[in-house]
């Protein structure tokens, strides 16, 4: 485990003060900071029935020929080509009909010149033939088939190893699996293969306000939403979720920390970033480990923090659901991808303002906005930074780097969809 | 349910001929017969925990306040904004700090001119305060604040139900919920919600041939791949997958099917669509149904079937596994979104054939391709139809429609990309 010792003196050289936020790191400073922080994800082997949707950790070789045997690729008539080089439309060449076979099925004898075998697709071909023609293109009688065309050599069989063959290597390591995939390590003859563990992540929701949803709330209580949203970011992100409700607790946070630290692979908390409450999230990671961010030049989003404590990632997100989101997808999702080997990049597209969009200079602005993409203009949503609708009624963030300031109407800037940030 | 009468007639047609295919159709027609036939989705009440990625099947309406009440959006102290109307750098305002709160508490008194309280994010306003200064813009001095510039009415206040109101309608019917929505659903007070069911679908594999993954098989067996490609499939699409296997035999294939019609929304058979094996899927199904479709003019793809049976959709697909993902994606896929309710469309992109494509006029061409979309350009995988490597190798579908013919190196082609079919 290595990290950057800048962000932690950076941190710890503010602390002292007063209760304020540290010095602001830019974003691409704490993705470095964060990025450092390399954790090897452990391995496990899976029956293929799971495998859709995770990364390969080993190659996987071929162990036997597919087909394994030449077969036939058609329904037809199992024959030997060389017997109709000069089968034409006046002058057919007939065969004698010895016997049919289908799938699964294996015939016995060996084709001779003038023989025919009906065979079905998927069935070995039987010795001594070495092509097919397909049924609609003979005339049948009795036992005789007339065939009025030449037959290439092997027309219609599959070869012997002709898809894969044994021994290559089909799949390499840190391949996401879909459904295809997994069909095809089956038929290079594995039942099982080894994948990357998806992370565990703990999750711990801290607020003495939080409850659970209801139509009628006790006073200055709040309904828990983030822990829905959470629970479905982290699926989306293809890990597994524990979540996990704190009181504003120092107690009872460092112990649920601590446990979380001990059974999962990475930490996020939400809530307790800001000052109010003394920094509970910031305290218990500097208590069991090291903080190594604590507030970035982005807006919203500025409060998060990072951290390292038993050996592993913690993630610090606000409590408001918006600004949580954007610092999720910010500094949380590509890292837990990482974390099983997916390199994801989200893309950012350029199009054009459809309203003037407000950007603070100095800062990474991350604007909730509706891209219509068929026109290619995006229209930012205004509404303040608590509103959660904002989040559903958006289907892009407009990312304004730092130093862009405010863009105008008609003017370029650009988007990441949120479509784009799912794992497909 | 409802369906079109004419494609079971053309197959009937047809059927009692020669063991040929029946006249195939062209992919639109099949389609639209497809369409014709309606299924009405189940609804369950789910725990939100469960709802992130399912589709809502009914209003969301509001059943409080969000916010329940005033509170403040930043940490720093409630005031009255009349009292700070004069406030300036050379003749700050001076108030008495009576008290502080934190989330989740009550403040029972009420805050008069020249008072102020300390209170954190999330806090209720007290009675009284109507407007918060950020702790970092006051100075502190014993139990009193300096304030230097005037604040408006309701600064970093977040108002009672200014991010959504009781009674409102949040989200409507046929929603695909994402994490967000299913935390504003929460925060709208439910604990439930209403979605559609997944479709349960039953997978019939059908092949005497097929077995399961090894190193060694026996003469004639196959591996069978194309249980795990369509339960992978199935899952992308949002369904549930059920796999059985069956050997060819009609009287244990009219049971499992039957058996499968009865506990299941839809069914899918692989195999058995061709005639060698004397259509044993087709078969069945026109005994315990109708069979609307045999046969499409597509390439890959031409066995395709489709029927219904015992009220329910049953799709036959080929056993080829390349064969059968073009026909689940061409007919399948897009139809179980339906059935929940998801409305998907796949669209197609033009680009640029980087090199010759064999294409058939007559028929809907599928070729498996390589799309390099930052240059624009497909080039075609050039494979047998049998090649299942060919799936892994590509990342998208050229579609080249009926009567498009050979396209050449360096003219336009539509594309599907694969990863454009995912529910994202």
């Amino acid at each position: 485990m290595q990290y950057n010792i800048l962000g932690k003196l950076n941190y710890l050289g503010n602390r002292s003060g007063a209760q304020m936020y540290p010095e602001l790191i830019p974003v691409e400073e704490a993705l470095n900071i964060i990025n450092e922080v390399n954790t090897e994800p452990e391995k496990e082997i899976i029956s293929l029935e799971e495998a859709n949707s995770r990364v390969l950790a080993q190659d996987v070789e071929v162990l036997l020929d597919v087909p394994p045997f030449d077969r036939a690729a058609m329904d037809g008539y199992a024959v030997i080509a060389d017997d109709t080089m000069t089968a034409s439309e006046s002058e057919p060449v007939q065969l004698h009909v010895v016997g049919e076979i289908g799938a699964g099925s294996i015939f016995s004898e060996t084709i001779r010149s003038g023989e025919a075998l009906r065979i079905a697709t998927g069935a070995p071909m039987p010795h001594g033939a070495d092509a097919v023609v397909m049924q609609e293109q003979v005339e049948l009688e009795e036992d005789e088939i007339l065939i009025k065309s030449p037959l290439k050599l092997h027309k219609d069989v599959a070869l012997q190893g002709e898809d894969i063959k044994a021994g290559e290597i089909i799949l390499k390591k840190n391949k996401l699996l879909g459904p295809h995939h997994v069909a095809l390590i089956a038929s290079a003859g594995h039942k099982t293969v080894e994948v990357f563990k998806k992370p565990d992540v703990g999750v711990i929701i801290t607020g003495s306000e939080l409850t659970e949803p209801s139509d009628h709330l006790e006073p200055g209580k709040i309904i828990n939403s983030n822990r829905y949203a959470l629970k479905g970011l982290l699926e989306d992100t293809l890990s597994v979720p524990h979540i996990i409700q704190c009181p504003d607790d120092m107690k009872t946070l460092l112990q649920m920390m601590e446990d979380a630290l001990k059974r999962y692979d990475a930490v996020i908390t939400t809530g307790g970033t800001a000052v109010s409450k003394g920094d509970l999230s910031i305290d218990a990671v500097a208590e069991l480990g090291e903080v190594l961010i604590h507030g970035v030049a982005a807006k919203p989003g500025k409060p998060v923090g990072f951290g390292v404590a038993m050996g592993k990632p913690v993630f610090m997100l606000s409590g408001y659901p918006v600004a949580a989101a954007v610092q999720y997808d910010s500094f949380v999702r590509q890292y837990l991808l990482k974390m099983q080997k997916i390199n994801k990049k989200f893309d950012l597209i350029e199009c054009t303002a459809g309203d003037d969009i407000r950007s603070s200079r100095g800062k990474r602005n991350i604007i909730r906005a509706d891209f219509h993409e068929d026109e290619g203009m995006v229209y930012p949503i205004k509404t303040k930074a608590g509103i959660n609708k904002s989040i559903v009624l958006s289907n892009c963030y407009i990312v304004a780097e730092e130093g862009v300031g405010q863009i105008r109407k008609g003017e370029k800037c650009k988007v990441m969809k949120y479509s784009s940030l799912k794992v497909c």
